[in-house]
């Protein structure tokens, strides 16, 4: 499926007073992850939103493998790794660029909402992008 | 098993630009709610802490069944599901006040750190705490 | 001038690994007190903003004279210490409960911008709310 | 005086609900421009926190000259202003690639605090990679 990788550092706001990656804070990591594999193949989310459309999250799990830091090398593997007639579900990998060690595991299961606010089917333009069919 | 509730209201900050709280915010939330059910039973996580323990989350996930926005009334349950040799594991459940709609479910499950820094039994006074025997 | 004091204590999210609360979080509370202080005088922002006005932020500033820490029961005072034709300003003086020790203080000034995007005169019925005359 | 430039894309989680970046969040970017500052003249701030100095900031504030949006591109120029016996004043001035608009300036003042947590004078090292005299 349709993965996408990009690289980042926690910023010392991310931390918590444990010394690591707050954990609400890997969520906000998985959001930058989807955005950059969108536009990696062109799909910009901003202008997805402007049409009138939204991938709101509905349901949301992450997998804490090993403390990410302040200043780490972190990769972000992104993956579409589900794409259902309304829906879309990436999951995440999180690892340390120095030493390769897992980090973080992750899944977020997005529903397509239309101009009117309801689920709609995902629409062609979007299923084209992640050369997906439903 | 032992449970909770706590009151509180999203700031404006909690939000994002779908007019709406932004996912990861939740599991901060869900933070609160450990802190204050602990706390309802005379257990500070502060304390514990400075003991040389820490119970850092091994594992989370949120099911978003309806948004909750800035100055909504919300009402947190925290409840202590399941207590392990070394873990605890905490589930959540966020509705709001005005019309008792369910804003979101979650759960995450903590492991017991030691002074050492490595996985220890659960402290006997954390379980008389709970009320549990493991 | 209009005042008012809320309580609240920052969570574990709000620190970070030098142990205390993330410098740019205190301006998480000084939102949180600007929405306490309306709230107290009868007024919601959140309805403000549905009638087609906000107060966006013009500038911000704090001064940061001695760390608050995870569960720090704080007392954050707001006030309204000046209003123009278009603008108000408020400033915020943050304290522990415990020892009375002064945590922070800051100012944020906001710019009344009218439901065309341009600022415009703070409506009547703010002014009322906040007993001044411009 | 030493300066340096970073460019990065808000997240859909630093914006609010106003659909424009919260204000808080300008501070968590002054501080990773603080960061690529230093790692630009080949300091690395989490290297100097281990050898016991720390530099947290006494105070800060923000201008905000114009919305930031999710996802627009940005620079932020982050220069080292000012440099005492123990303390470092930073500015910081945000602009939009795209059409080189102004969105926020600021400025952060650190005290250098040393292993034993009282100010100190900065480290003969950190003057040096700053290319300063006090």
């Amino acid at each position: 499926m349709l993965s996408n990788h990009h690289t980042f550092r926690p910023i010392y706001g991310d931390t918590d007073m444990m010394g690591v990656v707050y954990y609400a804070n890997y969520f906000r990591y998985f959001e930058a992850g989807r955005t950059e594999l969108l536009r990696a193949v062109g799909f910009r989310y901003k202008e997805f939103e402007k049409s009138g459309f939204a991938l709101p999250v509905v349901n949301a799990s992450a997998r804490y493998h090993a403390p990410a830091r302040y200043d780490d090398e972190l990769t972000l593997e992104t993956t579409v790794s589900q794409v259902r007639f309304s829906t879309v579900t990436m999951t995440y990998r999180l690892t340390r660029v120095t030493d390769e060690s897992l980090i973080a595991t992750g899944e977020t299961r997005h529903a397509c909402i239309g101009p009117d606010g309801r689920v709609v089917r995902l629409p062609q333009e979007f299923l084209n992008v992640l050369g997906a069919t439903t």
